[in-house]
């Protein structure tokens, strides 16, 4: 099959510093691939396919389609109950001792089938399809036995195989340290470096490794453990670090050819030269920085200065970050961060990719790259980042087959067959 | 026409404390109007039309459809270029020279005929249906003239006599001063009071009248006149007050029968005082307070002591609130403010619609209101505030009127004729 879209424009977002917008663009779509992608050239209809589809984008912005490359989007239980007590006065204390906190997450996700986490999880999709996100990254975590994060992980799979969307799986077993282990930290480390990781290699379930790496997570060294077992079983690696205490966890996951390292407020400058050094991608989670009320700022001019690549991420979680939207983290990344609306761009698009090892395959607009777009009724790309809430999204290309956004039947009609 | 709404979780936010939640209710509405909420009663059932729908809504939650009480919708121009070059580190002279601020707004808006900015508003409405807006306030604002002024509120009461919402309009010409009138601001201000408001309210354009009642704005001197010749007119009143700074404009609202002061980060104890006397709504703006980085919190703690009614609003204008989106304004308003969950449900509901005047037919769901609800996929009212993103809006009900949300057809089969 064949697509041609014409009447667009187009944000290829080449290296190094601006949008490349083309306007009169064209792009050609074969097998779900870009084969082209550029100024409007008339003899490219010439060689097509005489059953070739032709797409008038009536002058829609086309970006890469969104990435969203930190996710914990698989879980049960609800934790708006513990939101409101603590706005209602209930101490931290209370709540825990209840039983609430990141463990009532685990206890009602290892409760759940695979068909109820599917459904629920499913459900939050829609909120980042909203977005023009075309490719996800989901983590394991909340299951913390082998048999649960695996289940996790199938849930996740199974998503990318039913869904119009495309996943990335991460195993993230070394979240929180499960209540049966209490007080034996290194011995839980000793089942997912011997039992967890092993398992969910052999099944193909994870692309990549995690770890929070934190006082109230896993030490350094423990995390060294579980990158080493997931380098051997030839996983990629990436961590939760410098969220809220500078452990050094981000130079030791960048120095061990992390994909990237996420949150990272705590990063002093040894680490963010560790980060150019290994150009290991830098992933800002704004979402959680509002929810917590954080008022330590990721080191953003540092960051600029050594070039160390930027994404940006929902981080979308019960118990931090509970926003399904990704738009959001563009503007709360500006407002908060002041990143620019091109750095929160390319921090959703190509420094998304390259978080994920998927450079070669998504995150630009060029030939070659698998044919994943968004379309949008707007009509500079800095509008993206600068507005929240308005229905811009007009469709998504995943692998070159056309989702639109039903919502607005005016949006519908923008894009149609000629 | 008579439809009888079964197996829903009722919000109905009576007077005082709790969200009162009816399990198991019952909602019958007849020619648009609530006649009957409360629990399921088969008797009912023998009562109805024989021609009645029967609509089970399979446990939805179900509150009174949101009312966003304070915003800009109609305007055109672009300010996202403004918000990318500050980030670029363009300095905020430099852009105003170039024409940019509000007054980059007005020229577009005056150069914008009524068919463009209704296009460009509904879009923008579209996001607040997301959320489940089934009342909207618009002000003018952007004109500056008489003949722009009601323009602006022409295409608004247009919204409401097309769209699938409803709207109070509110005349805003003491927004800026219009450069023609530059060092004159009594003059314009003459020509509010004697041209602008007469001409609003003789073609029954504006239900309101409101001011910027601030240092960049007008003085409570020229306010005070703008409110004498609303009132004078029939119009009710409300103002933008204490937003920067204490100049003491919320009081004298309050005291001239204002329904609302917005803003209020800068209002103090007499102020709070002023509108619990005179039972004013205090409307909180959390998008703007984003926006704009503040850090004055509006006296939120003192606001509750002296129980005056909160409204929540998001404000959206494309200067300092480019958010369409009340659930985030929900959010903001318990994270930034520390508001309850709860508070920020009665804030879009029950006293958004004191701030308009409309206690009377919207904002609760009891017998004889509209009947304007909103049928959500949630499972407590706290979630409501909680999460951001997810598409959990199952349908509005305008005046009895289903309107599906058509994103999720897992969410349309939720609510089905029996
Ligand atoms: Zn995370
Ligand atoms: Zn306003």
């Amino acid at each position: 099959m064949e697509r041609i879209l014409t009447n667009l424009k187009l944000v290829t977002l080449e290296p190094d510093h601006g949008y490349h917008v083309i306007d009169n663009a064209m792009v050609i779509i074969r097998q779900g691939k870009i084969s082209y992608a550029g100024s409007y050239q008339a003899d490219q209809l010439n060689h097509a396919d005489s059953q070739a589809e032709l797409v008038d984008c009536q002058q829609a912005l086309v970006t890469p389609g969104f990435i969203d490359c930190h996710t914990h989007l698989i879980f049960a239980g609800n934790r708006a109950n513990e939101f409101e007590q603590r706005l209602n006065g209930v101490p931290y204390e209370d709540i825990a001792k209840a039983g609430g906190g990141i463990l009532s997450t685990v206890r009602a996700t290892r409760e759940a089938t695979e068909d109820e986490l599917f459904e629920l999880a499913m459900a939050r999709l829609a909120g980042l399809k909203r977005d023009g996100v075309t490719t996800v990254e989901v983590k394991s975590g909340y299951g913390l036995t082998t048999e649960d994060e695996l289940k996790m992980l199938r849930v996740a799979r199974r998503i990318g195989e039913q869904a119009d969307i495309k996943v990335s799986t991460t195993l993230l077993a070394a979240h929180a340290l499960p209540p049966e282990f209490a007080g034996r930290s290194d011995a839980y480390i000793d089942l997912v470096c011997d039992e967890i990781i092993p398992a969910a290699a052999q099944e193909n379930l994870a692309d990549a490794v995690d770890v929070f790496c934190e006082g109230i997570g896993f030490s350094p060294t423990q995390c060294e453990r579980v990158f080493k077992a997931a380098i051997k079983h030839g996983l990629m690696i990436k961590g939760h670090t410098e969220q809220l205490s500078n452990l050094g966890g981000s130079a030791l996951a960048a120095e061990m050819g992390a994909k990237s390292v996420d949150h990272i407020e705590y990063l002093d400058e040894a680490g963010v030269e560790a980060l150019a050094k290994h150009n290991t991608v830098a992933t800002l989670l704004p979402g959680a920085f509002y929810f917590l009320r954080e008022t330590q700022q990721p080191p953003v001019a540092l960051l600029r200065e050594k070039r160390v690549p930027m994404a940006i991420s929902t981080d979308f979680n019960p118990g931090t970050s509970p926003i399904a939207s990704l738009r959001t983290m563009m503007n709360m990344a500006c407002t908060f961060f002041r990143l620019t609306p091109e750095e929160c761009l390319r921090g959703v698009t190509v420094n998304a990719a390259q978080a994920l090892g998927l450079s070669e395959t998504c995150g630009q607009i060029r030939e070659g790259m698998a044919a994943d777009l968004a379309l949008w009724r707007v009509s500079s790309p800095a509008e993206l980042s600068y507005r929240m809430g308005v229905p811009d999204l007009i469709a998504r290309v995943v692998d070159g087959e056309f989702f639109y956004q039903p919502e607005n039947q005016s949006q519908e009609a923008v894009c149609r067959l000629i």
